[in-house]
C-alpha cells in the first residue's frame, strides 16, 4: 500500500473511529457528536470514521440473500456501501445541529483507492487532498469506513472490520498523532468478558500482541487495521464511547518497561476440524490437496500430518467453519481421485489460545497450559505454536471450562493491568 | 434542461420506472427482475430507474429527525441517495441470478447532473456515454432515480417524486421510444379509487391533461417528468407492475380522435385558507405580501382579492398546508407593519378540482359542477380556474361526498375508458 504523507501546516490530525455499537441509534449519533464537539477543545483537526449503524450491514446481507442465493460482485458493494453512508450523513447532520462545522464524505469522495477485488478489496493508496482542504477550512471531516473506489470508480469494500482499516489507513496517510478506536468495551482485554468475567484491561500492548490476539479470535480491532498503524509507527487508543477514560494504547512497545508473559487468552469457535484418512505414501499428495484448498480460496489455520508409522497417511487441518461446504465438495473429488478414502469433518470443535510476546522463548508458560487443561481433563486435539501465540483445539462443550481456568493461571489476580503507558 | 440526444446505432431504448411500492420487498424485487426478464424478448435495449424501497425514504427521514431539528443540506441528501442505492444495487443481484447481463450504477456513476439546490435540485444534463456504452455490450442498465451528481460532484437529490423525473430525463436524453412507469395501479385513473371506488381508467391521455391532473392532487406521475416528455415528445405509458394489462398512454394528444370533456375529479388535502383583514387601500399592498412569501419560497396555489365595497381591503390566499407556520409568522410581522389586522388562517379546508383540456372553452361544465355542489348544500369558500383545470376550496368535511357527486356527474357510466390509442 502506498500512502501519500502530507503534514504540511498541521500540528495534529486525529483520526477517530467509531464502531457500528457507538452509532447503533439516533440518539446514540447525537452522544458521538457530543464526544466530537468536546474532543475539539484538545485537536483542532479532527478526522472521523464511522462503521453502518448496529446491524445495519447484516440485514443488507438478509435483503440481498433475498434476491440472490449468491449474493457477491460489484452489486453487492454498492448494496453494503450504503450502510455507512447512512450513518455518516446523520454524524453530520447531528454536528450541524450543534453548529459544529463539518462535512460528510461519501466513499466516492473521501480518496481512498482500491483494487478491484469486490467484496474483499485492499486499499492501495489515499488521496488526502480534499480532506487536508477540509480541515484547513475548520470542519470535522466524517468518512464512511468499509469502502473505496477503484480506478476506474467502481464502489468496493474491505470486508467484515473493513471500517478499522479505512480507520488505520487513513491515520497513516494523514500521519495523525492517534489512531482512535471507539468501541463498546473499556480497551482490550486479557479475555472476552462474557466468557471470563474477571477479565482484566491492558493500558498498553505492542502492535504484535495485538495482532495476535485479532487473529486468535478476540474480536479487538482488525490485524489488518494494527498492521498497517504499525507500519507507519501510528500509535492507537481503543477505549469506550460510553465514557472518558483512557482505554488500551497500542504502540510499537520500545517503551514499555515490563512486557508481560500472557496477554490474553482466546477463544475461535468459526473453526472445523477436517482429518482425511489412507492418503497413498507418495510424494506429493500433501501438495495436491492444499493446492486444492488455495484453489477454492479455503484458508486453513493449521496443519497436522502424524509422522508416527500407525498414523501415517493421515492429515488433519482445521479450516474456517463456514467452508465446510465447500471443504466436504472437495473431499468427495479427492476420494474420485483415490487421495483418500475418507474425511472425517467435525465442526463441534473450538481452538483456544493464548498470546505473548515471549511465548516461544518461554517453554514453562506452554507447559503451564497444558497443565491446566490436564487437570481440568480436557483433551487436546491437535495443537500449534507460533512464536506469539499457542493454540490448541478442543471440543466445544468444555470450551467454557477451559477458558476461565487457563485465563485464573495466567491472571490470578483481579484489577487492571497498568503496565506503563506509551503514546 | 439541456439533454444530449444521442441515438447512434440504438434501434429502439425503452425506459421503465419502478415505483416504491413495486420494489418494497426482496420478493417484489425478484418478480420486477421477472418482468424484465419478458421485456427483454420484445426490447433489446433496456434502462430501468428505481426508486427505494416501499417507506424507505420515510424511515430516512425519520433517522435524520432523530438527530436533527431541522435535518437538510448537503448531509440529507447523501442520506436520502442511500434508498434508492439500495434498491438497484438488489434488482442487479436479483437479475445477476438469472443470467441476465446487468449493470446497477450509482448516482455518481449515471451521468446525471445538476444544479446545487439541495433536496430539490434540477437535472441540467445528462452524459450518456456510460450507459449507451453498457446498453452496447448488451446489459441491462438500473440506475437509482432522485438524485444526481453537482458539477462539482455533491450528490444531490430531486425532491419527492424525484425518480419520475429521473425516468422522464432519461428517457428525453437516450432518445427512448417510451417511458413506461410502472406503479401499483392499473394507469392513470378518473379519481382517486380509494374515494372514489368506480373510477375510470383511461387508455390515453395527452401530455398536459397528466400535467393539471398531478398539479391538482391526482398521485399519477409527477408533473416536471410529464413536462419533460412532453417537452421531448417521448410517449409515456403509465402501467400496473402487478399484471401485464395496458395501462394509460400519456401523449402529445395529435392523435386521439375524440377528446374527452373532463378527464378527472381530484381532490388536495394538503392546502390552507389565509385571509388578511383590514388591509390599508393604498397601491403596493398586495405586492408587499407576496414578495414576502416569496422570499420565504411559501408557494401559493390561488390569491382571491374581493372588488366589492364591503370586502375591499381583504385577500385571501391558499398556501401549503405545511408552510401555516411560516405563514404565521409573516402575519404576525405584517401586523406590527400596519398592513393588516388580522389573520384567519383555516387548515380544515381541500381543494377540489376537475381537469380537461376544454374546460375554458365550455363554460356548462363549469356550470355542472357548481350545480352538484349547491345540489349537495356544500358551501365553496374559492374558486379558481385555469384553462384546463377549474379548483373550488371546500370544507374537508364534506370532501367525500363532493368527490362522488361530481364524479358521477362527469362519469354516469361504470367501465374503463378506451379512446383511441396512441404511441
Amino acid at each position: 500500500m502506498s500512502l501519500k504523507r502530507r503534514r504540511e501546516d498541521f500540528d495534529a490530525i486525529v483520526v477517530q473511529k467509531y464502531g457500528g455499537s457507538s452509532v447503533a441509534t439516533p440518539k446514540m449519533i447525537r452522544m458521538v457528536a457530543n464526544r466530537i464537539l468536546s474532543s475539539l477543545n484538545n485537536n483542532s483537526h479532527l478526522v472521523v470514521i464511522l462503521s453502518a449503524m448496529g446491524e445495519t450491514t447484516d440485514r443488507l446481507v438478509d435483503l440481498a440473500q433475498g434476491v440472490s442465493d449468491h449474493p457477491g460482485g460489484r452489486e453487492m458493494d454498492l448494496l453494503l456501501a450504503t450502510g455507512e453512508q447512512v450513518s455518516v450523513s446523520l454524524l453530520g447532520l447531528a454536528l450541524k445541529e450543534m453548529d459544529v462545522p463539518v462535512v460528510s464524505l461519501s466513499g466516492s469522495q473521501c480518496g481512498i483507492r482500491t483494487d478491484r477485488g469486490f467484496n474483499l478489496a485492499r486499499i492501495q493508496s489515499i488521496d488526502t487532498k480534499r480532506i487536508l482542504e477540509e480541515l484547513k477550512d475548520g470542519r470535522v471531516v466524517i468518512i464512511p469506513g468499509f469502502q473505496g473506489l477503484t480506478s476506474d470508480d467502481e464502489l468496493t469494500t474491505l470486508g467484515r472490520g473493513g471500517s478499522d482499516v479505512t480507520g488505520a489507513a487513513m491515520a497513516a496517510a494523514l500521519g495523525a498523532s492517534v489512531c482512535e478506536i471507539y468501541t463498546d468495551v473499556d480497551g482490550v482485554l486479557s479475555a472476552d468478558p462474557n466468557m471470563v468475567p474477571e477479565a482484566l484491561k491492558w493500558s498498553t500492548l505492542t502492535f504484535k500482541e495485538a495482532i495476535e490476539m485479532a487473529s486468535s479470535g478476540a474480536k479487538v480491532l482488525h490485524p489488518r487495521a494494527t498492521a498497517i498503524c504499525m507500519a507507519h509507527d501510528i500509535p492507537i487508543h481503543v477505549r469506550s464511547s460510553f465514557h472518558m477514560s483512557e482505554g488500551t494504547w497500542i504502540s510499537g512497545g520500545g517503551k514499555v518497561m515490563e512486557q508481560a508473559e500472557v496477554v490474553g487468552v482466546s477463544s475461535d469457535k468459526q473453526v472445523a476440524k477436517v482429518t482425511l484418512l489412507d492418503i497413498p505414501n507418495e510424494p506429493g499428495m500433501a501438495a495436491k490437496i492444499f493446492k486444492d484448498l488455495a484453489s477454492e480460496n479455503i484458508s486453513v489455520r493449521l496443519i497436522i500430518q502424524s509422522s508416527s508409522s500407525v498414523d501415517r497417511g493421515r492429515i488433519t487441518f482445521i479450516p474456517d467453519a463456514d467452508r465446510v461446504g465447500s471443504v466436504n465438495i472437495l473431499v468427495e473429488k479427492w476420494k474420485k481421485e483415490g487421495i483418500t478414502t475418507a474425511g472425517i469433518i467435525e465442526t463441534e470443535v473450538v481452538m483456544i489460545s493464548i498470546i505473548g510476546s515471549r511465548l516461544a522463548s518461554t517453554p514453562k508458560l506452554i507447559s503451564r497450559m497444558f497443565n491446566v487443561l490436564a487437570a481440568e481433563k480436557i483433551n487436546i486435539d491437535c495443537i500449534s505454536s507460533s512464536e506469539m501465540r499457542l493454540s490448541c483445539v478442543i471440543s466445544v462443550n468444555r470450551l467454557s471450562e477451559a477458558i476461565r481456568a487457563i485465563h485464573k493461571e495466567f491472571f490470578p489476580k483481579v484489577g487492571n493491568i497498568n503496565n506503563s503507558k506509551v503514546g
